[in-house]
């Protein structure tokens, strides 16, 4: 509390550092030091005022600021997240014949649904699971565990996925693994199941030894990120590609006939989900501010840890 | 000091905040409050262990370390990104006829060539210079204008490379912008323009107003990378599409002739040229230490703001 009155009140010399790369749109009041045209003591004095503009804001205040701003993103992500479901499921269904597992194509139509589902919404809300406010008062341990469960049942999916294009191509002989499309689509997956094998060894297995928690703790944070934005590349790439597949004809897709504009639509709805994802996980003022002592209260089997 | 000195001898209680999502591969130590199976007592000692070890580490020694892995990865991806230069030429040169600028396909081949050396490449070596180390005992003046110069080139070699398509377009009387894949990508050019304008204008021109770098600093620095990983999913997209185009016949793209595996070795060389560029970005401990006094020595006709 004293160091932050000598920030508030210090000399325009003692520079305080401004948002970082990594805090994506700040809550809080920034501190970036930009003098002014021409006048060194006109720039210090706007950051003056600033700084003590920003110690006037009182913490409940600016937490609650940070809360609600939180949930409005989060939200965005909910809805962008079942536009994407639903918009894959109605052209699928309605575009492309439906369902089944017959080796056909309507096998195939399995694989956009299951990948949109699992690798992209399914994998962004769990990734966003320990940013929701909701859950910071309680025992982290639940929660790791439902972490936990969503990626596996999104993991689980994308698999099931995967087979439905596997078995499909089988069927038709077509071969396996030769687009860039599938190149870039089984290495997220791939990608994805080693994560969580690693995560689950590493942090909710007892007995984990603290260095493979140390190297693996911040590896699994990027390589999350990472892989939900090569999943959205493998979808980008296989929505273009399927739709050049199938429109031809006297509907080609450079006429953009309704499938098209809804086939683009779900690209750009999953582009925006991961926009959101992306920015909600970046935001280091959203993550689940562990220093809380009840955090560390509760010890059950599988012990806490500080992730 | 004294508060360090209180983290690293106090009780397994007082919580430190370990690494956060931001952090992307920490160099120095990471503390991860993880007590060892069953025993709470065991766990508190084996962490201020940890911290106890960290401190005995000289700061100059753990900043040696940052800045060798800083150039290790940094090198990296000078690597990857030349790679992805030669293989885009090579391809379009030796598989796809050269180039021209007269409508015809060798026009086209313009397209790929500086989308990837623009959008991807250029783009992603003017968003690490601020992170090279050699800069930050200078004045970040003129590293600033050398940033908005290479994105000033990255973006006319984008709009150049969009050019060479929408003019091949036009001769063959294709119809423009209708696939997903150009969805993306004039997005990704688009916001480009847009935040290379936004950033002239409020971090390079004199007199911009405070408040409008206070709301563009965190804008300008998360939208960098989703610019990034935006026009890596057009790239992965378009290589795939081009692809399934040209190689069909006696050569289709599905028994992987060697252009296939060129196109595809070039997608996969992008991917990860964009997950080292994004890991350098996201390292809050590679970025530059903008608290230094000399930093704000030198106040030319621009004026030097903290950005």
């Amino acid at each position: 509390m004293r160091q932050q009155m000598q920030l508030a009140v210090g000399p325009s010399s003692s520079s305080s550092r401004s948002s970082s790369a990594s805090d994506g749109f700040p809550l809080g009041p920034i501190i970036i030091n930009t003098p002014e045209c021409g006048s060194e003591s006109s720039a210090g004095r706007q950051k003056r005022e600033v700084r003590a503009a920003e110690h006037t804001t009182p913490p409940g205040v600016s937490r609650m600021r940070s809360i609600v701003s939180f949930y409005l993103c989060y939200l965005l992500s909910l809805c962008l997240g079942l536009a994407c479901v639903v918009c894959v499921c109605l052209w699928n269904s309605r575009w492309r014949g439906g369902f089944a597992w017959d080796g056909s194509g309507l096998q195939f139509n399995w694989h956009p649904v299951l990948m949109v589902t699992g690798l992209v919404v399914l994998y962004g809300n769990g990734a966003m699971l320990y940013r929701v406010p909701l859950t910071w008062g309680q025992n982290k341990l639940p929660w790791k565990l439902l972490h936990a469960t969503v990626m596996l049942l999104a993991l689980v999916l994308s698999i099931v996925g995967l087979c439905a294009v596997f078995d499909f191509h089988n069927t038709k002989s077509i071969p396996n693994l030769y687009s860039l499309h599938s190149w870039i689509g089984i290495a997220a997956t791939a990608l994805f199941a080693t994560q969580w094998v690693l995560g689950m060894a590493a942090f909710l297995l007892p007995c984990s030894p603290l260095p493979l928690r140390q190297l693996l703790k911040p590896v699994h944070v990027w390589m999350g990120g990472s892989i939900l934005w090569l999943s959205i590349a493998a979808c980008i790439s296989g929505i273009n590609e399927k739709l050049f597949f199938v429109l031809s004809g006297t509907q080609p897709y450079a006429n953009l006939p309704p499938e098209a504009w809804l086939g683009n639509s779900l690209g750009v709805l999953i582009v925006a989900f991961g926009l959101v994802v992306l920015m909600i996980l970046s935001n280091s003022k959203w993550q689940r501010p562990d220093s809380r002592p009840e955090d560390l209260a509760y010890t059950p089997l599988l012990q806490e840890e500080n992730e």
